[in-house]
């Protein structure tokens, strides 16, 4: 069966005509000056239209950068963007526009779908995907199944585990995550409060992860003391997750990864020293499908029944 | 249906006859001296005959102190006593020597089973229990099931999240655990390494939770401080299991509950303040069965198919 796919970021939304495990074709459309969902949804259903031009898809994916209850496809919670979306029926507006039905699932939940139906979690059933980037998204499945929670927010909050008692003010209101801790975002905070900071090379350059990593490989003490505590930040997110999900791999994706030769084997070490896991070893690894994950994910939300589950 | 359960804990196995919601006769036998289980088992036995006379019993329920894959009713990892247990077939003792069969479960999941049977979860599905003792216990309750995990670890090591980036060496093998920076055992080497220590009044004290909250009571700067960081640890282990299991309810029992009155408050407000819950608010009460919990679980353990599920 196609489906149809949308992945709605916060500059674009990303849509796709998906069979099995080949994009058979794909489009872009621009949305970065439209703060809500409302008048995003004409130029969405158009690029759809365009891409289902012989009507031979069967249903549309839905992925949306927020928390969403899948089982009722409805929006529960926005971050700064869309926020009329919790109001906005897009089952009826599926059904009444495109004539096709609709799924819902948060975009993170998506990927990691992707990358078990057609990318690095292939026939995998227990997986945790981190994503490091701008923040940090964790998501969880176990035994095959997505984990959604009563209200639709378990294991989707991986980058808001606390793992820095008394840290930093995290934008979900908590103090000391993962993502408050070691984000793209967050990283020019810490590196402002990093003692002796303005010797490290990396203050006279724009602070992100890639001149961080860049700086530490010319053997610059500071920068390497700050990619230590981001490694040890998201080792402990590793162990958190693994304590509480039970899973037999970690995959780690996001634009951070463009220095993946260094992080994993960083987060392996940490995993392997601290992690209790008696009855072997996770497995550490880079996920493969980049930004077209969640497009891959539309098939398995819509062919697989299991998925619907809680 | 009566069941037969088996609490066994490290000084002695708790033995009943459990029938619904009612304990109908008890049993304490001591096995303080036996390191193993094997030499456990004859008096256990021994013990569930008595209870057993009549013959009326359909099952025994067993609550084992270690990591339990719960699917095949073996013992995964213990942790410092009955070392010989994941060699030990319970479910062929029993069939043989009882004529019954056996279910094997964690001893804390079984208690939070307990508790949402004839307990303070009553009627609740989603529910993360914790025991705050000696150690640190977490369990989680998803959708009316246990959560066990791909290697029957998932949910049941609460006590073991990461909260405190560079903390104390846990007896799990991790760092900054819960459990190693606000438990019975870790509370004297949090004392011993607490600037000014010496100024309160515990130093002179037996160093334990009543005596802390009874200096914070008096006044005692120091205590208070120590107060504060226990709940902020028990407070951000809180956000972590909420962040990652999306429960209704959090509940709380164990020995150092004797000071409920100041220790829920405290984690309330916590919360409060720091989960992301847009749903609504989790909320957070005392665990009501004490040391009978896991006996009242074996009623569920075995009359209720789902809770055999993952």
């Amino acid at each position: 069966m196609k489906i149809l796919a949308v992945d709605l970021g916060g500059t674009h939304a990303s849509c796709a005509l998906v069979e099995d495990a080949v994009i058979l074709a794909r489009d872009m459309v621009p949305i970065r000056d439209l703060a809500l969902l409302g008048p995003a949804l004409p130029p969405i259903q158009a690029s759809l239209e365009r891409l289902n031009r012989d009507g031979s898809a069967g249903g549309i994916g839905f992925g949306f950068c927020g928390l969403v209850d899948a089982p009722s496809s409805r929006v529960t919670s926005t971050n700064g963007k869309f926020e009329d979306a919790p109001d906005i029926d897009l089952v009826g507006w599926a059904r009444s526009q495109l004539g096709l039905p609709l799924r819902l699932e948060n975009d993170a939940r998506l990927a990691l779908l992707g990358e078990c139906h057609a990318g690095a979690g292939k026939s995998e059933t227990d997986v945790v995907m981190f994503t490091l980037g701008t923040g940090i998204g964790g998501v969880a499945m176990m035994d095959g199944r997505l984990l959604h929670g009563r209200h639709g927010q378990a294991g989707v909050l991986g980058g808001h585990v606390p793992v820095k008692l008394g840290g930093r003010r995290c934008t979900c209101g908590g103090v000391g995550c993962a993502e408050s801790e070691a984000s793209g975002w967050a990283l020019p905070l810490v590196c402002a409060e990093w003692v002796n900071f303005k010797e490290s090379a990396l203050a006279q350059q724009e602070i992100n992860f890639e001149n961080l990593f860049a700086c530490g490989a010319k053997g610059d003490r500071v920068a390497l003391e700050i990619q230590r505590h981001c490694f040890n930040v998201w080792g402990a997110t590793a162990v958190a997750a693994i304590h509480a999900f039970d899973p037999e791999l970690l995959l780690y994706g996001g634009g951070v990864m463009k220095s993946a030769e260094i992080i994993l084997p960083a987060i392996e070490e940490y995993v392997a020293r601290y992690a209790w896991t008696p009855w072997g070893k996770v497995r550490i690894g880079a996920a493969q499908l980049g930004n077209d994950a969640a497009l891959f994910g539309v098939v398995p939300l819509f062919c697989e029944e299991s998925v619907r589950v809680r």
